[in-house]
């Protein structure tokens, strides 16, 4: 499979983009070669796609179904007992929602963690995007895997040769609240033996804090550092509430952060401190939007636009968090958190893009493009999305959507059902 | 000229929708009747259009032209030398701008403050939009208004009988430091015996307030009182920093409020106290982008979600601020604030909506509509958008809008080569 992109804008001159198998092969003024595809770039300008490195994808479900609520009424009278009513199909069902929401928002990887995965691995390779999916790790009480767990976490495993090369594995422990020390422990020694990726809810909440204070006399941060989880591979998903020792750690372990702004603000779970972590302490950080029950939309233009804006109102700078380098974390750096050779448009890169339109009124003027992407546009600007060398979305056509849009409907309806029988 | 919405869903049920001239004539199950319009609103929802209380418009000139810089080396240093080159057909190719991007937002109204307001006018009655144009005041010297304002004033003032019933013409005195109370004062007489509305900036940022205190001894707040320019037909820009007596001031005199959640978060002006200015005080809130320099686009669809998780955030409250109380400030509340007589989809009131797609996956699925289209929704789910009874966008197409945006860039491109020149 080959694609041509011709008289496309790439940083600021026009161009033509030669794309083989998976990879960017030629990017020159004028390429004269056939191509299995060609595409019109005339009016738009190409740029790399969004790694959004935290996401529940299959809570597509519950969009809109529960919020302006207290977070712990929300989770138990809300959230768990519509979860407690979600099938392996659901879950492949909801996941094939966010895809496309994903895709028309020009996302080509998303950090996933959520229940029967197996059923979003089989989401995630039909669609075409890339991603990474968590063995996913609650305790039933402190030692005992949920079974549920364990027997999803051997399927994973029994799947890992057949999988495409975008899709990766992590081990995916919720968080220290729902995990004990013993098997946080075993996870680390597991990951560092596959040398495979961490991904763990860590210092969302002031209550978690609070707690991990009073049952471990250490901070979340450094309670998972006893407890071996954190390094160059380990994803930290939030990091709200840092003390100055855990950014310390952060950057030490070299753990890469994934900050969710727009479920930090929707669930008043406190701010991220962005200058003072990010471009005074120099810790890695990437961008993810959370889960669609906590956002409630995937759309990583918007996670940017937020990441930016909280940033600046929080350090009181209006020069907090330039859009050139909100823009960086949101796709080299959110590539590079999992060693993909992507997030940028570059001869023998994997081939990841997005195109935008140039002429949509929102990109208009254009002083300024990575504004513009920041800043100004939504997901309307962008026109055409490639992964891995195939195109997802051309001229914002997803082949196939109504009939799975229709589908989910049929199926978060059939949730609602059990739902009100369970009741 | 009649329209005809058929199998539309409206607060949850089908129905079809009978637009007569400029006003909802009949909303019922099935309408058996001609149009000179029929529009399929199958899977499609209708709701209210948006109400921008707080607009610069002519300002999308400046998209990404000066970012992440502080709020007085970005004035000095960019906007004002931009500015100075700006002629009255670069205001009204750029109102234009400002107008597309609005209608693909579902805008049906703005409330606008900038200079060359004539061009503004012409605009806006070319492309149906609603507006109030302010009578823009700024000061050379105190008491001394600057000559481009009085003549363009008097402009205004001539055309003020042909203008159609969708243009409101407003005093707009920029802000009490570029306008002496003298003036102040005068305006607020002249406002009063026109019955006409007045909109300001007030209480923007903490230099603003520290100033008043110094000048006047007052708030900016008690300081306009003291100028007789607060009431009910005052809209007041920005209110972050209120004192207590400030906020009991504002709810005495039932003054209007402009919250541009925005704009105040990306020139870290503060934070606006929405849980309690609005839900524990109960001042009459509506909501506005400000213009594109400082947000930087004029999507109420974003400016909703920003003063929902702002009022969260700031409140520390996951319950401040639901979706359908912003959704009311966006819509009903908009048109309240200018006499209009629309804002809801209702027998009577001026046909002003939008028609949104309920496939688009940000909108599936659909447990509460409000909430995705305050949470979930960018401007990609509109569809089509109808002012004063006149279809602006039909199925996202707005008659005329490539030529429009080509004409744009030129313009722009032309204020670049005057400023080079400048230089």
């Amino acid at each position: 499979m080959s694609i041509l992109i011709q008289h496309v804008t790439l940083n600021g001159a026009l161009c033509d983009v030669y794309i083989e198998g998976n990879r960017f092969k030629t990017i020159a003024p004028h390429i004269a070669c056939a191509a299995d595809c060609v595409l019109d770039g005339k009016g738009k300008a190409i740029l790399p796609g969004f790694y959004n490195t935290h996401n529940h994808a299959a809570m597509t479900s519950m969009r809109g179904y529960a919020d302006d609520i207290d977070l712990f009424p929300w989770l138990k009278n809300h959230i768990w007992p519509f979860e407690a009513c979600i099938t392996e199909e659901d879950v492949y069902q909801c996941t094939r929602l966010a895809i496309l929401e994903m895709i028309r928002g020009g996302t080509v990887f998303f950090n996933d963690m959520y229940w029967f995965s197996v059923a979003a691995v089989r989401a995630i390779e039909e669609m075409g995007i890339r991603a990474a999916v968590g063995r996913l790790f609650i305790e039933a009480s402190p030692g005992i895997i949920l079974e549920q767990n364990r027997k999803e976490n051997e399927k994973l495993e029994a799947m890992k040769a057949s999988l495409s090369s975008r899709v990766i594995l992590t081990y995916a422990p919720h968080a220290i609240y729902t995990v004990s020390g013993k098997t946080l422990s075993m996870i680390a020694e597991q990951a560092k033996a596959g040398n495979d990726f961490i991904h763990i809810h860590a210092s969302e909440t002031e209550l978690e804090v609070a707690n991990s204070y009073k049952d471990h006399g250490l901070s979340p941060i450094a309670w998972l550092d006893t407890c071996g989880m954190l390094g160059p591979r380990t994803i930290l998903a939030h990091c709200v509430h840092l003390s100055i020792d855990d950014i310390a750690l952060i950057r030490q372990r070299e753990c890469i952060i994934a900050h969710n702004p727009t479920s930090n603000h929707k669930l008043a779970s406190g701010r991220f401190r962005f200058h003072e972590v990010v471009q005074e302490a120099g810790c890695h950080v990437t961008i993810g939007t959370d889960g669609v029950a906590s956002n409630n939309n995937l759309s990583m233009l918007e996670a940017m636009k937020f990441a930016a804006l909280s940033a600046k109102d929080q350090s009181k700078k209006a020069t907090a968090a330039p859009a050139n380098l909100i823009f960086d974390c949101a796709t080299r750096k959110g590539a590079e958190a999992f060693s993909i050779h992507a997030g940028v448009i570059e001869e023998g890169r994997l081939a990841d893009a997005l195109l935008v339109d140039l002429y949509h009124p929102t990109m208009v003027p254009n002083h300024h493009l990575i504004s513009n992407m920041v800043y100004a546009a939504d997901t309307s600007c962008v026109d055409t999305v490639i992964c891995d060398g195939r195109i997802l979305m051309d001229n914002k056509v997803i082949p196939g959507e109504r009939d799975m849009i229709i589908s989910a409907q049929r199926t978060i309806e059939g949730i609602l059902g059990r739902l009100t029988t369970n009741e």
